[in-house]
């Protein structure tokens, strides 16, 4: 990243507080920095921001590549800045980690939202390691919220981590599925479809509605032997289409019920702060094994005690507390 | 625990591998110690013994309480030991480390076996910590293999945190299920049905024949919706009865089965390297928190700043920051 000079905290934090996308921006580019006293600075903007965040719809969308994520989110997010909504839509693919740039990083994916003044787009930084990736999309998330944006919408690119990822960070988990039936539930990540909230059948249009209404059944079957993350709501199956925008406004009803729900019962505050003392643990975590890693003594020693432990030849415990010995300065056995 | 003298490690390592009950029975009581100067032995003893180690089928058996584990187990482990197999149950029940004893203690739960000179009964030592419970329970299976048992199981509770522990360490995963259809499986913890190798429907006897059959059919068409671990492997479901014996060679032949494809595919040795590694990197990150939250200066600031975050007052990644510069004797910001 090229030296940039960004402006002052307080005309940052007073431009986003007013909604201007330039400063906004500004940023978000700061955010992603990964230089030392850039990370300051952003963290330092945040806090001043923390008492204008919260106030969003969080609302992650996850489905295999090829459900029609973008088309759904051009359609749905398009028909609520009609109404007046204000719409950020961020990705999240901790894939970008390892190609050093994000499949999701195309604005015209998107063209209609991508022109709409009401409509903000950001893709996944490029670069970092998974950790990275969580915590810039909290933090512009964030960001946005402050900004005034009342639907966050966070979309995943349905494989691997993110989908655990996102259910961190989002009040309302929606997965699309394609009319495939059964054997679609396979590709999705273990652990995932707990934490789902809402499912809709996508691309329910034209010669692909019956096969969509057939899919819906055998889907919700299948549902019904997961365990629901709130005992109140059996998350619903819906058919929905990206491209013909049918289906939406019940789509975007229920997702208005679900908040309510989580509202009315108090467990929007509870996953809210439990969501924050994840993120503390997983920072804190991350940061000890980094810095835990990066030390001479632990680099020097580890590869030779993880290869024993591995081929049977060391104990783990014993190897853990020798590796731990010399990362602390006591010396070692 | 009252001190007590334990054989010299020379005589505890030659009993075990003479298969000698009684030194078996002081090395695990030495390995369950929580002293630092027993704990350094009973890892030198393993150490020792791990070249004799891994020959074991390593069976975990979950399922909800009531299912039959132990009746089952108490039928399938006589009819190994009549083969001349020498068999091992261990059982995994982290709320013992809450509730400071064992709901799995009692051996009159399985008296053929608690009996049978050719098997060696286990319950999970009582307090301590879930990691801990983790560890113990690795060590006492390993201790078994060294003695020469041919079969461990180690059953769970079946609830919470003890299905996914027990799939970190064996080879073959058996869920038992009743014959009471679908709404059953939503009991099963997250994540563990993707585990399961085997699923056998127990009671499948006398009135409840029938039942089992349909409870079968419908187990065996939610199970298509899961991922298997192994692409070659789709998961059977049989009918069992603890009771009666019925389906337990059937049941048996399985096992043998999913063992026999796993070292055919190369599948079992990455699998054990996997956890091996996986214990290490477990028995890191526990050693690394339990320094961190032992160290006065995080101590000191941790509630604090940990209430911060979450009531939204303080951003994760510098309150993080701030307590790891403080363990790590920085100073702080």
């Amino acid at each position: 990243m090229k030296k940039e000079r960004f402006p002052p905290l307080e005309k940052l934090a007073a431009g986003i507080l007013g909604g201007e996308r330039a400063l906004l921006g500004r940023a978000l580019t700061l955010a992603e920095s990964t230089r030392e006293d850039d990370r300051d600075q952003a963290q330092r903007l945040l806090e001043r921001l923390l008492p204008a965040t919260g106030q969003a719809l969080r609302v992650g969308i996850t489905g295999v590549p090829g459900v029609g994520k973008s088309t759904l989110l051009e359609s749905l997010g398009s028909w609520l800045t009609a109404s007046g909504k204000k719409v950020a839509v961020l990705a999240i693919d901790p894939s970008s980690s390892q190609s050093g740039g994000s499949i999701l990083g195309d604005k015209t994916r998107m063209p209609r939202l991508a022109a709409d003044p009401l409509a903000f787009i950001r893709p996944t930084p490029a670069g970092g390691s998974l950790g990275g990736v969580a915590r810039r999309t909290r933090e512009t998330l964030l960001l946005c919220e402050a900004a005034g944006y009342d639907v966050v919408f966070v979309e995943t690119v349905g494989v691997g981590q993110s989908e655990v990822l996102v259910a961190s960070m989002v009040d309302t988990v929606l997965l699309l599925l394609l009319p495939g039936g059964g054997d679609e539930l396979q590709g999705i990540k273990r652990g995932i479809l707990e934490s789902v909230d809402l499912v809709a059948v996508n691309k329910a249009d034209g010669a692909g509605e019956e096969a969509a209404r057939r899919a819906r059944v055998e889907y919700a079957s299948g549902l019904k032997l997961i365990r629901p993350a709130l005992a109140e709501w059996q998350p619903p199956v819906l058919l929905c289409s990206g491209a013909t925008g049918q289906g939406l406004p019940e789509l975007w009803q229920k997702i208005l019920d679900h908040r309510a729900l989580l509202e009315r019962s108090g467990a929007l505050a509870d996953k809210r702060r439990r969501q924050a003392g994840e993120w503390l643990a997983a920072e804190i975590e991350s940061g000890l094994t980094a810095a835990f890693r990066a030390a001479p003594a632990v680099a020097a020693r580890l590869p030779g005690l993880e290869a024993a432990v591995k081929s049977g030849r060391a104990m783990p415990p014993r190897a853990a507390a020798e590796l731990i010995a010399a990362f602390l300065g006591e010396g070692s056995p």
